[in-house]
Protein backbone atom coordinates (compact mmCIF):
# COMPACT_ATOMS: atom_id res chain seq x y z
CA UNK A 1 0.00 0.00 0.00
CA UNK A 2 1.54 3.47 -0.75
CA UNK A 3 1.65 6.01 1.55
CA UNK A 4 0.07 9.49 1.90
CA UNK A 5 1.82 11.89 4.45
CA UNK A 6 -1.13 13.58 6.14
CA UNK A 7 -1.53 16.14 8.97
CA UNK A 8 -2.88 13.35 11.01
CA UNK A 9 -1.80 12.77 14.34
CA UNK A 10 0.63 9.60 14.53
CA UNK A 11 0.17 6.81 17.23
CA UNK A 12 2.03 3.79 18.37
CA UNK A 13 1.09 0.42 20.13
CA UNK A 14 2.73 -0.73 22.99
CA UNK A 15 1.42 -4.41 23.57
CA UNK A 16 2.63 -5.95 26.90
CA UNK A 17 3.55 -9.64 27.98
CA UNK A 18 5.64 -12.50 28.34
CA UNK A 19 2.08 -14.77 27.02
CA UNK A 20 1.71 -13.10 23.98
CA UNK A 21 5.31 -13.76 23.27
CA UNK A 22 5.13 -17.30 24.47
CA UNK A 23 2.69 -18.05 21.95
CA UNK A 24 0.34 -18.87 25.33
CA UNK A 25 -2.29 -15.63 24.41
CA UNK A 26 -3.08 -14.56 20.92
CA UNK A 27 -2.99 -10.83 20.89
CA UNK A 28 -6.36 -9.07 19.55
CA UNK A 29 -6.32 -5.67 21.02
CA UNK A 30 -3.62 -4.38 18.48
CA UNK A 31 -6.21 -5.02 15.86
CA UNK A 32 -8.87 -3.58 18.06
CA UNK A 33 -6.91 -0.19 19.02
CA UNK A 34 -5.91 -0.01 14.66
CA UNK A 35 -9.67 0.21 14.04
CA UNK A 36 -10.38 2.50 16.64
CA UNK A 37 -8.11 4.67 15.05
CA UNK A 38 -8.13 4.36 11.75
CA UNK A 39 -12.07 5.53 12.63
CA UNK A 40 -10.64 8.63 14.39
CA UNK A 41 -8.37 9.90 11.83
CA UNK A 42 -5.17 8.79 14.02
CA UNK A 43 -2.72 7.01 12.22
CA UNK A 44 -0.93 4.17 13.69
CA UNK A 45 2.49 3.75 11.94
CA UNK A 46 3.51 1.17 14.37
CA UNK A 47 3.43 -1.94 17.20
CA UNK A 48 5.84 -3.43 19.15
CA UNK A 49 5.01 -6.01 21.35
CA UNK A 50 7.84 -6.87 24.35
CA UNK A 51 8.27 -9.00 27.33
CA UNK A 52 7.57 -8.43 31.04
CA UNK A 53 11.01 -7.02 31.50
CA UNK A 54 11.42 -3.65 32.68
CA UNK A 55 14.26 -2.37 30.68
CA UNK A 56 12.22 -3.09 27.16
CA UNK A 57 9.49 -1.88 28.60
CA UNK A 58 10.83 1.33 29.63
CA UNK A 59 13.05 1.78 25.84
CA UNK A 60 10.17 1.10 24.11
CA UNK A 61 8.20 3.52 25.96
CA UNK A 62 10.35 6.21 25.22
CA UNK A 63 11.20 5.14 21.80
CA UNK A 64 7.11 5.16 21.06
CA UNK A 65 6.20 8.09 22.82
CA UNK A 66 9.37 10.71 21.41
CA UNK A 67 7.96 9.48 17.86
CA UNK A 68 4.76 9.91 17.60
CA UNK A 69 1.27 11.77 19.42
CA UNK A 70 0.24 9.69 21.11
CA UNK A 71 0.92 6.02 22.55
CA UNK A 72 -1.17 3.35 23.57
CA UNK A 73 -0.18 0.36 26.01
CA UNK A 74 -2.29 -2.54 27.04
CA UNK A 75 -1.41 -5.36 29.91
CA UNK A 76 0.64 -5.26 33.06
CA UNK A 77 -1.56 -3.20 34.87
CA UNK A 78 -3.06 -5.67 37.19
CA UNK A 79 -2.23 -6.88 41.00
CA UNK A 80 0.45 -9.60 40.53
CA UNK A 81 3.81 -9.35 40.72
CA UNK A 82 4.24 -9.63 37.00
CA UNK A 83 2.17 -6.06 36.09
CA UNK A 84 5.31 -4.09 36.18
CA UNK A 85 3.77 -1.46 33.26
CA UNK A 86 3.06 1.49 35.72
CA UNK A 87 6.62 1.11 37.75
CA UNK A 88 8.13 1.31 34.05
CA UNK A 89 5.85 4.46 32.96
CA UNK A 90 6.91 6.29 36.16
CA UNK A 91 10.69 5.18 35.36
CA UNK A 92 9.89 6.09 31.45
CA UNK A 93 9.16 9.94 32.64
CA UNK A 94 11.29 10.26 35.63
CA UNK A 95 8.34 10.38 37.82
CA UNK A 96 7.59 8.57 41.15
CA UNK A 97 4.55 5.96 41.78
CA UNK A 98 2.48 7.34 44.58
CA UNK A 99 -1.11 5.72 45.41
CA UNK A 100 -3.34 7.97 43.02
CA UNK A 101 -6.37 9.03 46.19
CA UNK A 102 -9.26 8.95 43.82
CA UNK A 103 -7.66 5.24 42.22
CA UNK A 104 -7.66 4.38 45.93
CA UNK A 105 -11.48 5.26 46.74
CA UNK A 106 -12.35 3.34 43.60
CA UNK A 107 -10.86 0.03 44.35
CA UNK A 108 -11.68 0.66 48.26
CA UNK A 109 -15.23 1.18 47.16
CA UNK A 110 -14.97 -2.20 44.96
CA UNK A 111 -13.22 -4.42 47.08
CA UNK A 112 -13.99 -3.17 50.45
CA UNK A 113 -12.57 -5.22 53.59
CA UNK A 114 -10.82 -7.43 50.85
CA UNK A 115 -8.96 -4.29 49.48
CA UNK A 116 -5.20 -6.13 50.53
CA UNK A 117 -1.68 -5.02 49.35
CA UNK A 118 -1.67 -6.68 45.60
CA UNK A 119 -4.75 -4.73 45.45
CA UNK A 120 -3.41 -1.80 46.39
CA UNK A 121 -1.03 -1.83 43.30
CA UNK A 122 -3.23 -1.14 41.35
CA UNK A 123 -3.87 2.67 42.75
CA UNK A 124 -0.06 3.50 42.09
CA UNK A 125 -0.22 6.00 39.35
CA UNK A 126 2.75 7.80 37.54
CA UNK A 127 2.77 10.87 39.25
CA UNK A 128 0.85 13.58 37.30
CA UNK A 129 -1.23 10.98 35.83
CA UNK A 130 -4.98 11.09 35.02
CA UNK A 131 -7.23 7.88 35.69
CA UNK A 132 -8.61 5.91 32.55
CA UNK A 133 -12.20 4.98 33.74
CA UNK A 134 -12.76 0.57 33.79
CA UNK A 135 -16.61 0.06 34.31
CA UNK A 136 -15.70 -3.35 33.93
CA UNK A 137 -13.67 -4.55 36.54
CA UNK A 138 -13.09 -0.57 38.02
CA UNK A 139 -9.17 -1.05 38.30
CA UNK A 140 -8.29 2.21 36.20
CA UNK A 141 -5.92 2.56 33.40
CA UNK A 142 -4.32 5.82 32.80
CA UNK A 143 -3.19 8.75 30.52
CA UNK A 144 0.70 9.95 31.54
CA UNK A 145 1.05 13.45 28.96
CA UNK A 146 0.49 11.49 25.50
CA UNK A 147 0.60 7.78 26.73
CA UNK A 148 -2.59 5.62 27.33
CA UNK A 149 -2.06 2.74 30.09
CA UNK A 150 -4.26 0.30 29.37
CA UNK A 151 -5.55 -3.10 30.41
CA UNK A 152 -4.93 -6.33 28.48
CA UNK A 153 -7.87 -8.50 28.91
CA UNK A 154 -9.60 -6.96 25.93
CA UNK A 155 -12.92 -6.47 27.17
CA UNK A 156 -11.47 -4.03 29.64
CA UNK A 157 -9.53 -2.41 26.90
CA UNK A 158 -12.42 -1.71 24.64
CA UNK A 159 -14.02 -0.02 27.91
CA UNK A 160 -11.16 2.04 28.43
CA UNK A 161 -10.88 2.97 24.56
CA UNK A 162 -14.00 5.08 24.86
CA UNK A 163 -13.03 6.92 28.34
CA UNK A 164 -9.80 8.16 25.84
CA UNK A 165 -11.47 8.90 22.64
CA UNK A 166 -12.37 12.24 24.18
CA UNK A 167 -9.23 13.13 24.44
CA UNK A 168 -7.74 12.40 21.49
CA UNK A 169 -7.06 14.78 19.05
CA UNK A 170 -8.61 13.75 15.77
CA UNK A 171 -7.62 13.75 11.94
CA UNK A 172 -9.62 13.32 8.17
CA UNK A 173 -10.79 10.11 8.51
CA UNK A 174 -9.96 7.48 5.97
CA UNK A 175 -12.45 6.80 3.05
CA UNK A 176 -12.28 2.98 2.10
CA UNK A 177 -13.85 1.12 -1.04
CA UNK A 178 -13.05 -2.14 -1.76
CA UNK A 179 -13.41 -4.31 -4.90
CA UNK A 180 -13.60 -8.10 -4.88
CA UNK A 181 -12.39 -9.64 -8.22
CA UNK A 182 -12.02 -13.66 -8.29
CA UNK A 183 -10.56 -16.49 -10.59
CA UNK A 184 -7.23 -13.82 -10.97
CA UNK A 185 -4.05 -14.46 -9.24
CA UNK A 186 -2.35 -10.98 -7.81
CA UNK A 187 0.26 -11.37 -10.95
CA UNK A 188 -2.46 -10.36 -12.63
CA UNK A 189 -3.64 -7.43 -10.69
CA UNK A 190 -0.29 -5.97 -10.40
CA UNK A 191 -0.13 -3.90 -13.47
CA UNK A 192 -3.62 -2.04 -13.13
CA UNK A 193 -3.02 -1.71 -9.40
CA UNK A 194 0.06 0.13 -10.08
CA UNK A 195 -0.93 1.99 -12.78
CA UNK A 196 -4.00 3.60 -11.08
CA UNK A 197 -1.49 3.94 -7.67
CA UNK A 198 1.17 6.16 -10.03
CA UNK A 199 -2.16 7.98 -11.19
CA UNK A 200 -3.06 8.91 -7.54
CA UNK A 201 -0.41 9.57 -5.44
CA UNK A 202 -2.40 10.56 -2.26
CA UNK A 203 -3.91 7.45 -2.30
CA UNK A 204 -3.48 4.42 -1.04
CA UNK A 205 -4.06 0.97 -3.32
CA UNK A 206 -3.69 -2.54 -1.19
CA UNK A 207 -4.39 -5.96 -2.84
CA UNK A 208 -5.17 -8.55 0.19
CA UNK A 209 -5.33 -12.23 -1.92
CA UNK A 210 -7.58 -14.70 -0.66
CA UNK A 211 -8.01 -18.43 -1.61
CA UNK A 212 -5.28 -20.47 -3.29
CA UNK A 213 -6.55 -23.39 -5.09
CA UNK A 214 -7.91 -23.49 -8.34
CA UNK A 215 -11.47 -22.26 -7.80
CA UNK A 216 -12.23 -19.89 -4.86
CA UNK A 217 -9.21 -17.81 -5.08
CA UNK A 218 -9.09 -14.08 -6.34
CA UNK A 219 -8.33 -10.67 -4.42
CA UNK A 220 -9.90 -7.81 -2.44
CA UNK A 221 -8.35 -4.34 -3.61
CA UNK A 222 -8.80 -1.81 -1.25
CA UNK A 223 -8.70 1.71 -1.88
CA UNK A 224 -8.10 3.92 0.98
CA UNK A 225 -8.04 7.81 1.14
CA UNK A 226 -9.51 11.49 2.72
CA UNK A 227 -11.28 12.65 -0.11
CA UNK A 228 -14.00 10.84 -1.23
CA UNK A 229 -14.49 11.74 -4.44
CA UNK A 230 -10.98 10.85 -5.25
CA UNK A 231 -10.87 7.21 -4.19
CA UNK A 232 -14.08 6.82 -5.94
CA UNK A 233 -12.60 7.62 -9.03
CA UNK A 234 -9.78 5.34 -8.83
CA UNK A 235 -12.57 2.53 -8.15
CA UNK A 236 -13.94 3.73 -11.42
CA UNK A 237 -10.60 3.42 -13.05
CA UNK A 238 -9.27 0.70 -11.04
CA UNK A 239 -12.38 -1.41 -12.32
CA UNK A 240 -11.39 -0.07 -16.31
CA UNK A 241 -8.29 -1.34 -15.88
CA UNK A 242 -8.91 -4.59 -14.34
CA UNK A 243 -11.41 -5.34 -17.76
CA UNK A 244 -8.70 -4.32 -19.86
CA UNK A 245 -6.34 -6.71 -18.45
CA UNK A 246 -8.76 -9.41 -18.89
CA UNK A 247 -10.14 -9.43 -15.37
CA UNK A 248 -13.94 -10.35 -15.56
CA UNK A 249 -15.50 -10.95 -12.03
CA UNK A 250 -15.40 -7.82 -10.57
CA UNK A 251 -17.48 -6.95 -7.20
CA UNK A 252 -17.97 -3.38 -5.36
CA UNK A 253 -18.18 -4.52 -1.80
CA UNK A 254 -19.12 -0.62 -0.47
CA UNK B 1 6.19 -13.70 34.40
CA UNK B 2 10.09 -13.37 35.77
CA UNK B 3 12.11 -14.09 33.19
CA UNK B 4 14.89 -16.60 33.16
CA UNK B 5 18.13 -16.34 31.64
CA UNK B 6 19.15 -19.17 29.35
CA UNK B 7 21.25 -19.92 26.47
CA UNK B 8 18.61 -20.59 24.33
CA UNK B 9 18.87 -19.10 20.87
CA UNK B 10 16.36 -15.95 21.21
CA UNK B 11 14.23 -14.44 18.13
CA UNK B 12 12.13 -11.73 16.90
CA UNK B 13 9.27 -10.88 14.63
CA UNK B 14 8.98 -8.48 12.33
CA UNK B 15 5.22 -8.38 10.83
CA UNK B 16 4.98 -6.04 7.85
CA UNK B 17 1.65 -4.35 6.10
CA UNK B 18 -0.17 -1.13 6.37
CA UNK B 19 -3.36 -3.24 6.66
CA UNK B 20 -2.21 -5.03 10.26
CA UNK B 21 -2.11 -1.29 11.62
CA UNK B 22 -5.33 0.08 9.60
CA UNK B 23 -6.98 -2.53 11.46
CA UNK B 24 -8.11 -4.24 8.06
CA UNK B 25 -6.55 -7.73 8.92
CA UNK B 26 -5.72 -8.83 12.26
CA UNK B 27 -2.89 -10.06 12.15
CA UNK B 28 -2.52 -14.16 13.31
CA UNK B 29 0.53 -15.22 12.32
CA UNK B 30 3.13 -13.70 15.60
CA UNK B 31 0.76 -16.11 17.64
CA UNK B 32 2.27 -18.94 15.32
CA UNK B 33 5.53 -18.13 15.16
CA UNK B 34 5.44 -17.42 19.06
CA UNK B 35 3.90 -20.77 19.71
CA UNK B 36 6.63 -23.03 16.91
CA UNK B 37 9.41 -21.07 18.93
CA UNK B 38 8.43 -22.19 22.26
CA UNK B 39 8.48 -25.69 21.01
CA UNK B 40 11.71 -25.23 19.77
CA UNK B 41 13.07 -23.71 22.92
CA UNK B 42 14.10 -20.76 20.94
CA UNK B 43 12.75 -17.49 22.82
CA UNK B 44 11.37 -15.31 21.37
CA UNK B 45 11.54 -11.35 22.97
CA UNK B 46 10.11 -8.98 20.72
CA UNK B 47 7.67 -8.63 18.25
CA UNK B 48 7.18 -4.72 16.01
CA UNK B 49 4.85 -4.15 12.93
CA UNK B 50 5.45 -1.96 10.50
CA UNK B 51 3.73 -0.56 7.59
CA UNK B 52 4.63 -0.85 3.82
CA UNK B 53 7.20 2.37 4.13
CA UNK B 54 10.85 0.93 2.85
CA UNK B 55 12.47 2.83 5.39
CA UNK B 56 11.16 1.87 8.65
CA UNK B 57 11.04 -1.92 7.49
CA UNK B 58 14.76 -1.44 6.54
CA UNK B 59 15.64 -0.13 10.39
CA UNK B 60 13.57 -2.64 12.16
CA UNK B 61 15.33 -5.25 10.00
CA UNK B 62 18.36 -4.15 10.89
CA UNK B 63 17.79 -3.06 14.86
CA UNK B 64 16.28 -6.91 15.17
CA UNK B 65 18.41 -8.94 13.26
CA UNK B 66 21.50 -7.44 15.17
CA UNK B 67 19.44 -7.65 18.43
CA UNK B 68 19.03 -11.50 18.01
CA UNK B 69 19.69 -15.07 17.30
CA UNK B 70 17.08 -14.79 14.60
CA UNK B 71 14.87 -12.85 12.70
CA UNK B 72 11.24 -13.83 11.32
CA UNK B 73 9.72 -11.76 8.86
CA UNK B 74 5.91 -12.34 7.26
CA UNK B 75 4.10 -10.35 4.57
CA UNK B 76 5.01 -8.16 1.87
CA UNK B 77 6.49 -10.62 -0.60
CA UNK B 78 3.82 -11.01 -3.00
CA UNK B 79 3.76 -9.78 -6.86
CA UNK B 80 2.10 -6.02 -6.49
CA UNK B 81 3.61 -2.79 -5.89
CA UNK B 82 2.77 -2.34 -2.15
CA UNK B 83 5.30 -5.78 -1.76
CA UNK B 84 8.51 -4.45 -1.13
CA UNK B 85 10.20 -6.88 1.87
CA UNK B 86 12.37 -8.39 -0.42
CA UNK B 87 13.72 -5.14 -1.64
CA UNK B 88 14.53 -3.79 2.11
CA UNK B 89 15.79 -6.93 3.43
CA UNK B 90 18.60 -6.31 0.10
CA UNK B 91 18.96 -2.78 1.38
CA UNK B 92 19.50 -3.38 5.20
CA UNK B 93 22.24 -6.62 4.38
CA UNK B 94 23.58 -4.08 1.28
CA UNK B 95 23.52 -6.84 -1.30
CA UNK B 96 22.08 -6.51 -4.53
CA UNK B 97 17.95 -8.14 -5.58
CA UNK B 98 18.62 -10.12 -8.75
CA UNK B 99 16.51 -12.98 -9.49
CA UNK B 100 17.07 -16.30 -8.67
CA UNK B 101 17.62 -19.20 -11.09
CA UNK B 102 15.66 -21.85 -8.96
CA UNK B 103 13.26 -19.43 -8.15
CA UNK B 104 12.48 -18.26 -11.78
CA UNK B 105 11.84 -22.08 -12.56
CA UNK B 106 9.53 -22.91 -9.53
CA UNK B 107 7.30 -19.64 -10.99
CA UNK B 108 7.70 -20.83 -14.59
CA UNK B 109 6.88 -23.86 -13.88
CA UNK B 110 3.78 -22.92 -12.16
CA UNK B 111 2.46 -19.78 -14.23
CA UNK B 112 3.58 -20.99 -17.76
CA UNK B 113 2.15 -18.64 -20.25
CA UNK B 114 1.00 -16.19 -17.63
CA UNK B 115 4.81 -15.57 -16.06
CA UNK B 116 4.41 -11.79 -16.33
CA UNK B 117 5.98 -9.13 -15.13
CA UNK B 118 4.49 -8.48 -11.92
CA UNK B 119 5.12 -12.45 -11.12
CA UNK B 120 8.82 -12.23 -12.13
CA UNK B 121 8.80 -9.75 -8.98
CA UNK B 122 8.61 -12.70 -6.87
CA UNK B 123 11.83 -14.42 -7.92
CA UNK B 124 14.23 -11.31 -7.08
CA UNK B 125 16.58 -13.36 -4.14
CA UNK B 126 18.99 -10.95 -1.86
CA UNK B 127 22.22 -11.82 -3.18
CA UNK B 128 23.06 -14.81 -0.76
CA UNK B 129 19.98 -15.62 -0.07
CA UNK B 130 18.29 -19.40 0.49
CA UNK B 131 14.93 -19.91 -0.89
CA UNK B 132 11.79 -21.15 1.84
CA UNK B 133 9.83 -23.64 0.23
CA UNK B 134 6.37 -22.61 -0.40
CA UNK B 135 3.97 -25.63 -1.14
CA UNK B 136 0.39 -23.84 -1.62
CA UNK B 137 0.97 -21.24 -3.90
CA UNK B 138 5.10 -21.67 -4.79
CA UNK B 139 6.50 -18.49 -4.98
CA UNK B 140 8.90 -19.25 -2.11
CA UNK B 141 10.40 -17.30 1.10
CA UNK B 142 14.26 -17.06 1.69
CA UNK B 143 16.50 -16.81 3.86
CA UNK B 144 19.35 -14.44 4.08
CA UNK B 145 21.63 -15.08 7.30
CA UNK B 146 19.65 -15.01 10.25
CA UNK B 147 16.79 -13.59 8.54
CA UNK B 148 13.93 -15.73 7.42
CA UNK B 149 11.46 -13.99 4.95
CA UNK B 150 8.23 -15.22 4.78
CA UNK B 151 4.47 -14.80 3.09
CA UNK B 152 2.15 -12.33 5.08
CA UNK B 153 -1.03 -15.14 4.31
CA UNK B 154 -1.48 -17.29 6.89
CA UNK B 155 -1.91 -20.48 5.15
CA UNK B 156 1.52 -20.24 3.52
CA UNK B 157 3.25 -18.71 6.77
CA UNK B 158 2.79 -21.70 8.42
CA UNK B 159 3.98 -24.13 5.75
CA UNK B 160 6.84 -22.23 5.27
CA UNK B 161 8.00 -22.81 9.33
CA UNK B 162 8.10 -26.40 8.46
CA UNK B 163 10.88 -25.52 5.65
CA UNK B 164 12.60 -23.18 8.21
CA UNK B 165 12.53 -25.79 11.59
CA UNK B 166 15.50 -27.92 10.38
CA UNK B 167 17.66 -24.85 10.31
CA UNK B 168 17.16 -23.67 13.49
CA UNK B 169 19.43 -24.21 16.44
CA UNK B 170 17.14 -25.42 19.28
CA UNK B 171 17.18 -24.83 23.16
CA UNK B 172 15.97 -26.51 25.91
CA UNK B 173 11.89 -26.39 25.33
CA UNK B 174 10.07 -25.28 28.06
CA UNK B 175 7.84 -27.26 30.15
CA UNK B 176 4.32 -25.35 31.20
CA UNK B 177 1.75 -26.20 34.19
CA UNK B 178 -1.28 -24.61 34.40
CA UNK B 179 -3.69 -24.65 37.47
CA UNK B 180 -7.06 -23.40 36.92
CA UNK B 181 -8.43 -21.29 40.21
CA UNK B 182 -12.12 -20.29 40.11
CA UNK B 183 -14.52 -17.57 42.30
CA UNK B 184 -11.20 -15.97 43.21
CA UNK B 185 -9.34 -12.80 41.73
CA UNK B 186 -6.43 -12.09 41.17
CA UNK B 187 -5.66 -9.73 44.11
CA UNK B 188 -5.85 -12.69 46.28
CA UNK B 189 -3.80 -15.27 44.05
CA UNK B 190 -0.78 -12.23 44.68
CA UNK B 191 0.93 -13.05 47.64
CA UNK B 192 1.11 -16.71 46.81
CA UNK B 193 2.42 -16.56 43.40
CA UNK B 194 4.66 -13.80 44.57
CA UNK B 195 5.89 -16.24 47.21
CA UNK B 196 6.43 -19.38 44.90
CA UNK B 197 7.99 -16.85 42.03
CA UNK B 198 10.61 -16.02 44.96
CA UNK B 199 11.29 -18.95 45.79
CA UNK B 200 11.73 -20.65 42.14
CA UNK B 201 13.95 -17.67 40.42
CA UNK B 202 14.82 -19.95 37.48
CA UNK B 203 10.77 -20.88 37.11
CA UNK B 204 8.53 -18.24 35.23
CA UNK B 205 4.89 -17.68 36.58
CA UNK B 206 2.42 -15.89 35.10
CA UNK B 207 -1.47 -14.88 36.39
CA UNK B 208 -4.12 -15.00 33.48
CA UNK B 209 -7.22 -13.69 34.59
CA UNK B 210 -10.69 -14.92 32.80
CA UNK B 211 -13.95 -13.60 33.27
CA UNK B 212 -15.16 -10.49 35.24
CA UNK B 213 -18.68 -10.59 36.67
CA UNK B 214 -19.70 -12.42 40.23
CA UNK B 215 -19.96 -15.99 38.71
CA UNK B 216 -17.66 -17.27 36.42
CA UNK B 217 -14.39 -15.95 37.22
CA UNK B 218 -10.81 -16.93 38.41
CA UNK B 219 -7.38 -17.32 36.69
CA UNK B 220 -5.16 -19.58 35.01
CA UNK B 221 -1.99 -19.72 37.35
CA UNK B 222 0.80 -20.99 34.85
CA UNK B 223 4.41 -22.08 35.94
CA UNK B 224 7.17 -22.74 33.63
CA UNK B 225 10.55 -23.46 33.07
CA UNK B 226 13.08 -26.08 31.41
CA UNK B 227 13.18 -28.19 34.50
CA UNK B 228 10.09 -30.61 34.80
CA UNK B 229 10.86 -31.37 38.52
CA UNK B 230 11.19 -28.01 39.38
CA UNK B 231 8.23 -27.13 37.72
CA UNK B 232 6.48 -29.84 39.28
CA UNK B 233 7.77 -28.91 42.83
CA UNK B 234 6.64 -25.25 42.57
CA UNK B 235 2.98 -26.02 41.21
CA UNK B 236 3.04 -27.88 44.57
CA UNK B 237 4.20 -25.61 46.41
CA UNK B 238 1.86 -22.96 44.83
CA UNK B 239 -1.25 -25.46 45.56
CA UNK B 240 -0.39 -25.47 49.20
CA UNK B 241 -0.14 -22.14 49.48
CA UNK B 242 -3.25 -20.90 47.32
CA UNK B 243 -5.06 -23.39 50.06
CA UNK B 244 -3.53 -21.42 52.93
CA UNK B 245 -4.65 -18.01 51.18
CA UNK B 246 -8.48 -19.75 51.42
CA UNK B 247 -9.01 -20.48 47.69
CA UNK B 248 -11.05 -23.85 47.50
CA UNK B 249 -11.26 -24.64 43.62
CA UNK B 250 -7.96 -25.35 42.25
CA UNK B 251 -8.20 -27.59 39.26
CA UNK B 252 -4.85 -28.49 37.83
CA UNK B 253 -4.82 -28.51 33.76
CA UNK B 254 -2.19 -30.74 32.30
Amino acid sequence: MANASTDNPTAAVLVIGDEILSGRTADTNLNTVARFLTELGVDLLEARVVGDRREQIVDAINTLRSGHDYLFTTGGIGPTHDDITAECVAAAFGVALPFHPEALAILERRYGADFNDARRRMARIPEGGTLIRNPVTDAPGFQVENVFVMAGVPKIMQVMLEDVRPRLRTGAAVVSRTLKVEGVGEGVLSAPLEAVATAYPELSLGSYPFGSGSNDFGAQLVVRGRDADRVRAAIKDLTAALKDAGVERITPLD
